[in-house]
């Protein structure tokens, strides 16, 4: 079966042409210059099309195409209910028409973190498990929850899918989604700068004088080196994300927790942490859960788009 | 329908008889001074014994028993899992064998968050709603949530159970569930002493000069009398429960959502504040979550035992 996938991140949008549930071939466009969703469209079509004819196939090979969105949707009429900061526009543009007068094809949609999921528990690190939470720490942070195999989708098809806007600070910063001290904006990509601007001696810091972006990869980097601020901002971070995944677990009861998204591009650096203090302070009584780094990494959105066509 | 009922809280236990669904007779016992439940087991039995002889009934005419308990339980293998401070041997008690020897009945066992969830579900605030968010503020937080009609279970019994132990304070206040933060840590009635005496100024408030226990209802009448440091701990406990009301609503996307425990007993000093902040500050592109006081009170967890049976 040959399909097409688009998983739409913050900063970027992926294109895919995937067979049989595995990616055939991608293309990473950047998507940090468009806030809306409607003038990204002509680019996606522009790159599937391509995609496809450098493959060899015609659209008319095509089942269908999946798309992952990072915010609200509702999965049954696949259109987007909410979105908190990017793409704006997204719930009065009408995707399943797009898909179908553009490229000719049925679209399902799908929230990126349950896409992400889906994935993870077909070809990744939740293999043979039916409960799992997963959390993708990127530009935001993406949840999804599946219990007894079954995703987690709820009365307005919210449910799961809010893991990053569990406020673990009192009083906390004020997140995009309206909400106070949520996880999301106590740590997350975005969130970064406002946090190290208003770090005690940020601007002493390496970080203050990057070349590059301001992001995780770099905190990382500079904490390792010993910067103070970095390290603070880091262990912070880690606190942060640490607190969100006990809350996760004592939400949902997985017994697998999967860490994705951006951020996890450091790994070595977030995994252990948040592994050992689950490990420590969530309850449990009947064992340990399994927390693991996404395996699948970026094609996990759209290795997961494939099970909505099963 | 004749069903005996045992509500167990962490401060006393409500034993009754229910016909048809409904209170017919109940007593509540002082179970303060018991740390484990097998000592209050034969103090169950006798109140139950006189409870029925006092209806004018016999122990055949029952057609079970009801039992919520304050902790993690198997509702389908009816037994206690785990619990997180009182009676800690109830996960040895085997309370089927205790109710079939004892009293010749079957015993079903649950929750008793869940078991208050279904109470006003059936016949309380929650009326007509298949999306229910329960959340007890007593000795400690309860809470239970219901998805589509079904009660959130998980993997291992404890999904939706642990409102309570959704970290909402960084780096807070050790919980005796192992957690840091936890809302029921922060803001619960055996949490309060700890808050208090934490507190700047502790020693010169009205609370510090009770006649009677520090609950919170003595913390509500010295806040509207002025006392300071009443006031502050009041605010922060109001902050700590709205903060983890928005959190279960981003968990489980419920239309409704129930407040009740002892601390309702002060329910206009409370509701309208955790109202507020909800209508502020969840992310519900749908709409409003109504937020309610149980209706049932202290009878919520009997009246959903009852369901049990059905």
């Amino acid at each position: 079966m040959n399909l097409l996938a688009i998983d739409l991140g913050g900063s970027h949008a992926t294109c895919a042409l995937l067979r049989d549930g595995a990616v055939r071939s991608s293309v990473r466009l950047d998507a940090a210059g468009f806030t809306g969703l409607r003038p990204l469209l002509p680019a996606l079509r522009r790159t599937l099309e391509e995609i496809v004819a450098t493959s060899g196939l015609a659209l008319r090979d095509l089942q269908g195409i999946g798309f992952a969105f990072p915010g609200l949707v509702d999965s049954e009429r696949h259109c987007v209910l909410s979105t908190n900061e990017k793409f704006r526009d997204a719930p009065s543009v009408d995707l399943r028409a797009w898909a179908s007068e553009q490229l000719g094809v049925t679209l399902r949609l799908e929230n990126d973190a349950r896409a992400a999921l889906l994935g993870e528990r077909h070809a990744g690190a939740a293999r043979g498990s039916d409960d799992v939470v997963m959390m993708t720490l990127g530009t935001g942070i993406g949840g999804s929850a599946m219990i007894g195999g079954a995703l987690l989708r709820g009365r307005h098809h919210q449910a799961g899918v809010l893991g990053g806007h569990l406020p673990v600070r009192l009083a906390g910063r004020r997140c995009t989604c309206g909400n106070l001290g949520c996880a999301e904006a106590e740590a997350s990509t975005w969130a970064l700068p406002l946090q190290c601007a208003d770090w005690p001696g940020f601007s002493e810091s390496a970080l203050a004088d990057l070349a590059g972006p301001l992001n995780y990869a770099a905190v990382f980097a500079a904490a390792e080196s010993g910067d103070r601020v970095a390290t603070e901002v880091r262990d912070r971070s880690l606190a942060v994300w640490a607190a969100a995944a006990v809350g996760l677990v004592h939400a949902y009861d997985p017994d697998t927790l999967v860490l994705g998204g951006g951020v996890m591009g450091s790994a070595p650096a977030v995994l252990p942490y948040i592994e050992r203090y689950v490990g420590r302070h969530a309850w449990t009584p009947w064992g340990r859960v399994r927390v693991r780094a996404s395996e699948l990494g970026d094609n996990a959105a759209l290795v997961g788009l494939s099970i909505l066509f099963q």
